[in-house]
């Protein structure tokens, strides 16, 4: 089936009034999937443990059948942009990275189609690249669509973004592009060294404590680096300074507190609008207080607005 | 059976000629002794790889009588001394940690005493402790009768050393006193970082560069951060910028550069001996140099001599 007879459907398809588009996020832990409107609102959104790990033997287009083949039945005639690791070399089908800067009409441009095996035409977006100044390379694949859609948004067309996690990225939007970014392993460093070092030994995984949270953001501050700092959170545990209800919180607030500080020395007193996972960025905005950063949350329907804005490109190139 | 007792053994034992004395550096994950002459000569060596963490059930008195019971038979009256992670809260007694500064006479005064199952008293070392300039406390268990030993053998009454490994060492010694020092968790936070996050996954752990190795030397001298570096070393991989066989020796480099470069502010021209096992030694060596910071290599037998230092200590003040 042709993508010319897919859209052939529409007259028979029973579309929810006013779906205008389909945006899918579709990360390496995480499925989200929205139903836009024509202004980019969320009529409805749908969210899954189905990142592409999750998926079985790659079987991408039975898995995104039961994902949202219902909304693909209901809405024949609409485009449907997907944005993430899905475009990735581990994903469906690559979307090769798109170098910095970059506007949403340049990731319109180099949507990469897809047809399902229903004989609908997708797309997938391409992930964007940047070199910092020493030329090292830096990537990402799926931020760059709320980070865009953000500042959409936000009607801004100038900004700071950090998207904290496993892989914390930090953009600079100029003139409304993206003009590059900078990855920092935060989120995954953390992970690694709580589990597999002897750090884990003194901590309590299910313990919380705010105060500490800010110590270790404190200590970050202090000379003699992070590869020392980790240490003192285990000689802090043997004196007795530290106890495992707190040196969990501490060595978050270590290592995001050493990613923070590596950034916000390029801030030149801009704000930072923090676009996530709302216990994340919560963290997040509490450390850049304490560093005398001003902190604002990011709008919380970035994706689905900035797969809106690639669905409405989409349209204009492609008719769907 | 007393130590009084057991020292009438003397008469008995076929000691080796000239043994004055009986060294065990006892570590987490090795086993080393030595049989001393009065000069502190190594007149034997036994390694093996019985660390504490490899004893079953906490009985190091069993474990010690197999690795080294027919030296104690052989030299019933000579001073045997003990250091390293046997003396910790996880060993066989706790020596309890000595703050600095810390001469060797200092650490010969806090000798804990223990009465082995067959009668014979031993002794073990205490650790040091220190507090850095935000009064954040660090440990050291073993390199600090290594440190206080090469300085003997040099002949030096200041130096600063450094210990690569797991958890690295750097010490200031003055006036023949531990003065100072500060632990970076390099080594264990290495193996975590290869093992347990998504670094790994283009890591041939296989493979070496000493070219890839001094890349990544050089690159911790860059903007953004070790957490920032560690992406990089992701994204190269993705843009074919480093191979499998290159990314372990460049992320080996890269963290220990940040270790160097943490430390290197702090040396005022100093030279840097360097104490350890071969390969590291090297490795360190080699990435000093990268700094412009000269490296000596210490001397091999450092705990060694140290143990010595410690066993005439022993003898002077108890007899044994």
């Amino acid at each position: 089936m042709t993508a010319m007879a897919a859209r052939g459907f529409a007259a028979l398809g029973v579309a929810a009034p006013g779906v205008a588009a389909l945006g899918i996020d579709w990360g390496t832990s995480s499925f989200r999937a929205y139903r836009l409107d024509g202004d980019g609102g969320v009529l409805e959104a749908r969210r899954a443990d189905a990142g592409i790990k999750a998926i079985d033997d790659g079987d991408f287009d039975g898995a995104f059948e039961q994902l949202v083949g219902d909304w693909l039945d209901a809405d024949p005639a609409v485009p449907v942009v997907l944005s993430g690791m899905i475009g990735s070399r581990q994903g469906w089908l690559e979307a090769p990275y798109l170098a910095c800067p970059a506007a949403v009409a340049d990731l319109g441009a180099a949507l990469v189609p897809l047809d399902l095996a229903r004989g609908r035409r997708v797309y997938l977006a391409p992930g964007l690249s940047t070199r910092d100044a020493d030329g090292v390379p830096d990537v990402m694949r799926g931020e760059e669509v709320q980070i865009l859609g953000a500042v959409d948004r936000l009607g801004v067309d100038r900004a700071t973004l950090c998207l904290p996690g496993t892989h914390s990225k930090w953009a600079r939007v100029a003139d409304g592009r993206v003009v590059g970014f900078a990855t920092h392993l935060t989120g995954e460093a953390f992970e690694a060294l709580r589990r597999h070092t002897i750090l884990g030994r003194t901590i309590d995984h299910a313990a919380w404590d705010d105060a500490a949270f800010l110590a270790g953001v404190d200590r970050s501050a202090a000379a003699g680096g992070l590869l020392h700092h980790l240490f003192g959170v285990r000689a802090a545990g043997l004196f007795g300074e530290l106890e495992p209800a707190t040196a969990g919180a501490f060595l978050s607030g270590l290592v995001i507190g050493h990613e923070l500080r590596a950034e916000a020395g390029t801030l030149d007193g801009d704000a930072v609008f923090l676009i996530g996972e709302a216990g994340l960025v919560r963290l997040y905005a509490q450390a850049l207080g304490r560093l005398g950063v001003e902190a604002r949350e990011g709008p919380a329907d970035a994706a689905a607005r900035g797969l809106h804005r690639l669905a409405v490109h989409c349209r204009e190139a492609h008719g769907t």
